[in-house]
């Protein structure tokens, strides 16, 4: 029966990186609880929702933990009722003890509580990936990559495969992320250090989410491990495992643009168009599917909303550079806010075809790994 | 027809401090509106909730408003769609235009946003208090009185009388409050420096929670009107209306111990005693009317909560002093939790007359103007 003492803030740390596999929703109730499992090699927390497991070890040799481990095992808590009775202990280090009954007893200062626990064979056995590591990839970089293109899932379950991020290794060194919910479109490709096999998987949004949380490091480099149905994220100590979304991936390359079809291309200050984005959004605010009209002629660019409801906006915007044929068109302010806002570049070159046809926003100074396609909202 | 031009941060704070009196809960539409009325004196902003009314000036010479008014008179936004309009303009500077048919036009750097208005009659009238000031007491004072009281009011609409804070004035000087939602009750005199009107009004509790927002330099001193059926809080550009609650509280001097009962009198710690409270209270978490029980035997004093659900916790706790006879006492610990929150003496004295009657609660070193009741709950 388990037994150990330990600082009570390095405790929590690390449980709660494993508890972040547990979300709002239960899908089964053993799925509320928190597996800890004590071994010579620390404390390992491992949690699920069913789509993503995280396993966390909290090494016995933590600088932080000063871990005392007195006896060994495995046992289930409710995970959210456990965090908040730990955060409450009196003293900077608590004793736990399991006893009798799968019961939990935690001693801190003059305080002594004791909760029930659960035999850990309850709990459902998190599926392995015995396969050799895909690739591996500095954390940063890859948030920065799911940062640039997961704004653009779909969140309609109608068509699933678009509720992911569509990554593929090509050339077993660039890596690929692509989203769409076939009204806009990110694609970022980045150049990685090391080689590895190529693949294509769709990974689910919500993973996406929890990783950006759960690898706070984005120092650290992490190994990518796939099978057929899932995909797994690892450091030293976390495994960071998520199902994958099954299906086949739209072609997504067939929609960006041959460059030479493009009849205006402009060069536009990014954080005043984003801006003026905003303006132009709260005009349309509330009205599902509200666009903003912008049109450029000669030397000016205009940007107008007219909602006869609330009332009506009208707005200049200054051209850094202009080249092609004078355009006018209307589409979702809220896509350009998204698609603003993950540009990193002060500058964006936006390049038209037609009014009816999807336009591009790509970098200025880096038009090659990052292209944003938006589809215009045909009005009469 | 207004024109006027402004810096839009001053306009932006002092609209705020009005529009606090809209609530989520709209009762009726035109309540979701702001009044704006530009007179020579400058711009007043009027909002109110049907219940509370704020009345807020923007002087003509405020030094941070830069106001430059061209044209009187008043017209009805729609207030949070018009801030939300006003926080997004580009420049540090706007101008606010009215145009035919009780629209606004702002103008602000190269964005110019017309919005639509209504006449201004349409906005129910507040109804003006004429008497005299009853009192005049500073911001900070009337807001601690408030703090240390009003958090026991009661929230069942079954009493509505006990939803308010009683608030007299009582020998011309002295300021008292009580709240009681007839499990526990709190107690609060504090004596003014300047003289007053007797009186004795019911304050309803959201006009206290307003009040603490829209007041926000505790320096600062107001003088309280009343008449039948209102209580307006003024100063130089503020005026703050509430109703009062209706009907007569009940006498709660009655309620109060006789000091020769009490059996027990205990000198705790009072940070000490609220972190075991709220310790306890995760025990009884999730479970309505879950107490705790406190047990004082010779020199020690103990506090056990017993959940068969969920655990059970044991925590010794240090008696400062102890005078009188042992007793086992069961309570709700937030009671506790919500009554120690609010002392800001470090040492409490609490004092029991048997384990089925109120016991009270007073700061050790300012035990005349500070009582707080609570009531045991019956266990066996």
């Amino acid at each position: 029966m388990i037994q150990f003492t330990i600082n009570k803030n390095a405790f929590l740390s690390a449980m709660r990186i494993a508890k972040q596999a547990i979300g709002s929703k239960i899908a089964i109730p053993v799925l509320s609880k928190l597996k800890i499992q004590v071994t010579s090699e620390g404390i390992h927390f491992t949690a699920s929702n069913g789509q993503i497991s995280i396993e966390k070890l909290l090494p016995a040799n933590d600088k932080d933990a000063g871990m005392l481990i007195d006896s060994e095992g495995a046992i289930l808590l409710e995970a959210n009722f456990f965090d908040s009775i730990v955060a409450q202990l009196p003293d900077i280090t608590f004793t736990f003890e399991e006893i009798e009954n799968y019961q939990v007893k935690l001693s801190s200062g003059k305080s002594e509580i004791t909760l029930k626990g659960q035999q850990p064979e309850l709990y459902p056995m998190i599926q392995q990936i015995t396969a050799k590591p895909s690739t591996k990839i500095a954390v940063g970089e890859l948030k920065e990559l799911f940062n640039e293109t997961a704004f653009a899932v779909s969140t309609q379950e109608s068509r699933p495969i678009l509720t992911g991020v569509n990554i593929q290794l090509i050339d077993h060194q660039n890596l690929q992320a692509v989203a769409t919910d076939s009204h806009r479109l990110s694609q970022r490709r980045i150049k990685l250090e090391s080689f590895g096999e190529d693949f294509q998987v769709v990974v689910p949004n919500r993973a996406i989410n929890s990783f950006r949380s759960v690898f706070s490091n984005d120092e650290d480099t992490i190994s990518v491990f796939l099978n057929a149905t899932q995909i797994l994220f690892k450091n030293s100590t976390i495994n960071f495992y998520s199902r994958l979304v099954e299906g086949n991936y739209p072609d997504t390359d067939r929609l960006i643009p041959d460059p030479s079809l493009y009849s205006l291309n402009l060069i536009l200050d990014v954080a005043d168009f984003l801006h003026a984005m905003n303006r132009a959004k709260l005009l349309t605010a509330g009205l599902q599917g509200g666009t903003v009209k912008l049109s450029v002629h000669d030397d000016k660019l205009m940007l107008t909303v007219n909602t006869p409801e609330v009332g009506s906006s009208f707005e200049e915007l200054t051209m850094l550079e202009k080249s092609g044929q004078d355009i006018e068109i209307s589409f979702n302010p809220q896509f350009l806010i998204d698609a603003l806002r993950v540009l990193k570049e002060p500058k964006v070159k936006i390049s038209f075809i037609s009014n009816v046809r999807p336009f591009t926003l790509v970098p200025k100074d880096d038009s090659e790994n990052f292209i944003q396609l938006i589809t215009p909202v045909r009005t009469n």
